[in-house]
């Protein structure tokens, strides 16, 4: 694979390599690390590429290694960028024939997302997106229980994402917080665009529904902020099901509480990306199901995403190892023309648009005076939009 | 004390009975304990009071009681009788010169709830009611952590208080089930007014703010059903700050998982009812504190909330006790005409009127197409009402 | 029933008393409270007992209160005195022909003990001991799932009691470690006296098995004391199964950590007293079951124990109630002659005569060179014996 | 680096190739896979090692190795045979001039282990062995705290290691579990050897003490075993602090549960394998501190040791990974002739015979009817020994 951002000194970009590092099945052999041409000698240096390889701007990346014979050309580009260089080298790549897999969020607006959608289409080429957290296991395990009938009809969703290290004007100072909370570099959201947007997805995901209808209230707690840092949503998905979205960045002591708890008219359950190898189903009438990854049988994606015996723990790389995985196989399978197991597909253009979809919907509910307002996939008018 | 309702088979009394017990301060003396005279006899025998105290109806109980020398006559009254008698019950106790404590919810209605203020402030007379959870020491030890300002200013609450034992059609046959969803016998809400107002009550005395506006979405579940079976409200308290309150009887796999969390600038707190002798009080930049019952120094309210030694759990019939024994303490010192200790006061005619008003604005605003609604404490117009 | 020893200040006949008043069964008619005769005054006039009733010493009490007419005396004794006196106590009550249920342990040496099972038998009376933790419902539970093969035949077991308030010599001038560090009022063990009794009973409990071989590490952790203060006992029973005993009270931060796994053929089981209303259930190749009180199915004797619905903690004093709800009901139907279900008696004296063979044999054991001792049940050679 | 063992089809050999995967510091660039020819392809087919630098034995391949330059030879190897090769593989290299990172245990004997170190001395080369459960950041965090001298003098120590897959005569039949039951191929000890030796490593890593004398029980629970699959092991250390060691593989329920428990004057501390990203603070008289990875201030070897913030949980391969990441830095170290930091080193050949004479002393200490036996580093005298 090739790698367009990430240059020395970024965290998610050493992130993606370890992820795609750690079956030994991908090789980093190309990368634009930088629009610093310093730093791109540097991480190229560090990262073993030959400096041939190592390229200043995307666009000759792409030109050049096309030129290259396919055994040694680069698969697929990585994209590890800023928020708003996603769409513009997705672009480029799928225009050059390349496959992407792009860091989330997809682009920096639904439109942008939904010309995407044309490009992947057009370009014929695999389009992949690291919503990390559907790559656990248990993840999978819950998705294949909901569909298997284990819960009988959904009735109700509660999913929550919270985390605490914009709690204060001082966390403001970080790289981190500046960029997040600039509408120009983050877009119309901070708290739902960041983390919020992966509730939404985890909660469509694994209970294979989708949100239809939403409440919003995103006000930033900390004063001064133009962007929200703080949100709950109530949700109506297309079965009817009741949904409680919860997303915070100023909640002082949680660390990275993902959690989901989906109750259905026979079962429930309940997972909690912090302890990620456990999965609880519930019953009315009898003794809960303490579903440990590696105990007992469980589904088939679940035992391929999994790489150790019960009780070794599994972390957050190895979920983002799994989209790589599962985004090398899709290679595979897309080079020698079969199709793909659906379960074991990472997430991808439709996400990227559900995933827009839903930071601009509940942006642009939020500001409404109305309680309900439809799930759009197009023309949301938000607040600063003329009309 | 006396008690109506509460006979032979009745669930709440025992409870209460149990919880005036545990300390050997209380003396049950005599009893109206049900309409049908046969288990008013078979009750009375039951719990060891003299035929001549068992009376058949409470008004004549408040009488005959009244008659007796002030060392004799009960001291207070316990009502523990269907919902839509606690008003009248209660009125004619108060009138009748007797303390009363009253199991939850006050009143039939909020304008019930009014009246009830200007009868008890008429009577002179102290007032209690059975708020259970208020009673747990670690619930103490909570709101006086934040009175303390240790978790500086409060900018978000989430407090939730979910069941699952409505989760079915099947599960309305039984006893409990049956009124509670019974709008002629439960009121204007089934979830909210047996356990969201717990929740609402609980936010509102950890915290020491007070809800000032609110969001409601308490649309029923399960097909059929008049009153709702599961809400959530969005919130906003005195200072600003923002909730969520979720509260569920269709949560299948939920026991009674009453938990609250309250983050404030500095730090926030956590506390779950099903361990109710472990309080969490957590930051974001040093470990977390697991503040245990009786492990190291806490505040006087938690201290004298408590039995027995660290790691002896001490449960809900200790939590109900403590509302009993509060509410003798302040009948003595109100004998002796001396304040009672504010920490450690019985919850009272404000959270009546308060818990009423919760739970008639909820259902109120759940009907409207707005989104926000000024938490009112009178003329709140109800869906049935006409105009 | 009567109360020997418990006068003000005394910390365990205060829990005796809320144990016993809890279901309001049970009333407390007389009491020989204290030694000191001003506590003896104070004592009853704070427990509202005549003053006729209330004596200065035990011997007077059974003789006074025998002349009562039945329906008017005492039912049995509670013995709450120092240790020393339990067994005096006790065989004078027994003798003056009234039950006992005594506070743990149940004499000062096996000695006695054996000698106390004879005064039993002779007085046809009942004899409860108060082994707190078998109160506990999912207890119960445990006992009636071993007994029913769910764990097939049973291999291992590990039990531990852990405290920490003897852990330096600090904590050595409080009233309750000054006498459990001196051999004239403790015997001949500190932890295992006091502590690791409770687990042995516990492990035997449930699993049903005996103690029949040990090998015992008991040496005190802290300079200068005469008695141990943590120990460690390797085990076998009956069957074979191998065991492991940990018992301390120097283990700081830990507060009243008694927990205990049986492991079996087929399942495991595991069940600690801070969290008493989950019982897990565990196995090779399928979810671990987390068996909570109240929810679905459980055996008799547990539903039997259990005063509220699922997801209301109950805890220490309500199994301590349950020791004396059974006590209550052997006499009920040792007054009418019927038997008792087994299920449902409290400890009584087998349990009596085991738990200071523990003690004495753990002691013996520590004392020697050799590594496996048989668990002797008369005749122990404790080490300042004289040959 | 190079590869001994590890062909298709072994588990150890991937989790190896992760771990060193991880990081993208280390390169796998030639391999003895495997004894079978055919394997040997595969593997290195599989493995993108070219087919000049696959080699079919490891003496071949140490030959080759070093004929080539240096910039290209493989700088260290990586032993992931069966437990017999260990020590020849480990032999062969270091006499070649090749860095070894050895899976554990590092020799069949303790002998061989005595053996290993004068080699290493002689060779100049550098000696890892995979204890990977050091290599967790919360077990350098304790380690620190109790350098730091937070918990006080440490006084006893409570260390398990307990699995469920040997418990039944239907488990021996895997693979894994054929050859660990069998003595010419396990050596002395199954359990002991395989995990109750990981304990004991553990217990002396975080501490900084020595195990001095020991009490052994390692009865078989399964009939018909020639080796241990159950132990429990009574310990005393070089300050004279007390310990417990448990280790099972027939503890039906247990997935790896590997936890420590460490006792002090002022406070303890307490971590899990299952749940690694927390360590527990515990004290007498203040709330326990529940210290999270990457959550305020830690120490430089746990910081190092993190590669995610706090609330993603990383897990084994990571601290896998993190031995083989700080034995590349020892090797960095090494060609610069700089010394490496202590708290940052691979286990090496002082664990290797700590490991080897805990496995031998435990075994003989089983065999005797005398308690206590000193822990000896030579000259152990084994039951089937001639004398």
């Amino acid at each position: 694979m090739g790698m367009v951002g990430g240059g020395k000194g970024a965290f998610i970009g050493a992130i993606h390599r370890a992820a795609a590092n750690l079956d030994g099945e991908i090789e980093l052999v190309c990368g634009a690390f930088s629009s610093n041409p310093q730093n791109c000698l540097e991480s190229a240096e560090m990262l073993n590429i030959p400096a041939n390889r190592s390229y200043t701007d995307f666009n000759t990346m792409f030109t050049e290694e096309a030129k290259l014979p396919a055994a040694q050309r680069m698969q697929f580009v990585s994209i590890v960028t800023p928020n708003h260089l996603h769409y513009p080298v997705a672009k480029a790549a799928l225009e050059a024939g390349f496959h992407v897999m792009s860091d989330k969020p997809a682009t920096f607006t639904l439109n942008e997302a939904i010309d995407l959608k044309d490009i992947v289409e057009k370009s014929g080429c695999l389009y992949g997106l690291t919503h990390t957290y559907t790559g656990y296991p248990m993840v999978k395990e819950a998705a294949s229980r909901v569909a298997n009938g284990e819960l009988g009809e959904i009735t109700k969703i509660v999913v929550e994402y919270s985390q605490g290290w914009l709690a204060s004007k001082d966390d403001e100072d970080g790289k981190q917080a500046s960029w997040r909370l600039d509408p120009a570099r983050a877009g119309v959201s901070c708290c739902m665009g960041d983390i919020g947007v992966h509730a939404a997805n985890l909660a469509e995901t694994i209970s294979g529904l989708e949100i239809v209808k939403l409440c919003a209230d995103l006000e930033p707690v900390v004063d001064g902020r133009q962007l929200d840092d703080d949100g709950t949503v109530l949700l109506r998905f297309n079965n009817g099901a009741k949904g409680v979205l919860l997303s915070s960045q100023i909640a002082v002591g949680e660390e990275n509480n993902l959690n989901i708890r989906i109750y259905g008219s026979k079962a429930s359950l309940q997972w909690q990306q912090m302890e990620p190898n456990t999965l609880w189903l519930r019953f009315s009438d009898k003794p809960s199901q303490m579903i440990r990854a590696g105990v007992g049988e469980c589904a088939a994606a679940t035992a391929q995403s999994l790489r150790t015996p019960a009780g070794h723990p599994e972390g957050y790389i190895e979920a983002f190892a799994n989209i790589y995985r599962q985004f090398a196989q899709q290679i595979r399978d897309f080079d020698d023309a079969k199709p793909s197991d659906i379960t074991m597909q990472a997430p991808g253009i439709k996400e990227a648009i559900r995933g827009m979809a839903f930071i601009e919907n509940t942006v642009a509910a939020s500001h409404s005076p109305q309680k309900w307002h439809p799930f759009l996939l197009s023309n949301i008018q938000l607040p600063g939009d003329k009309v």
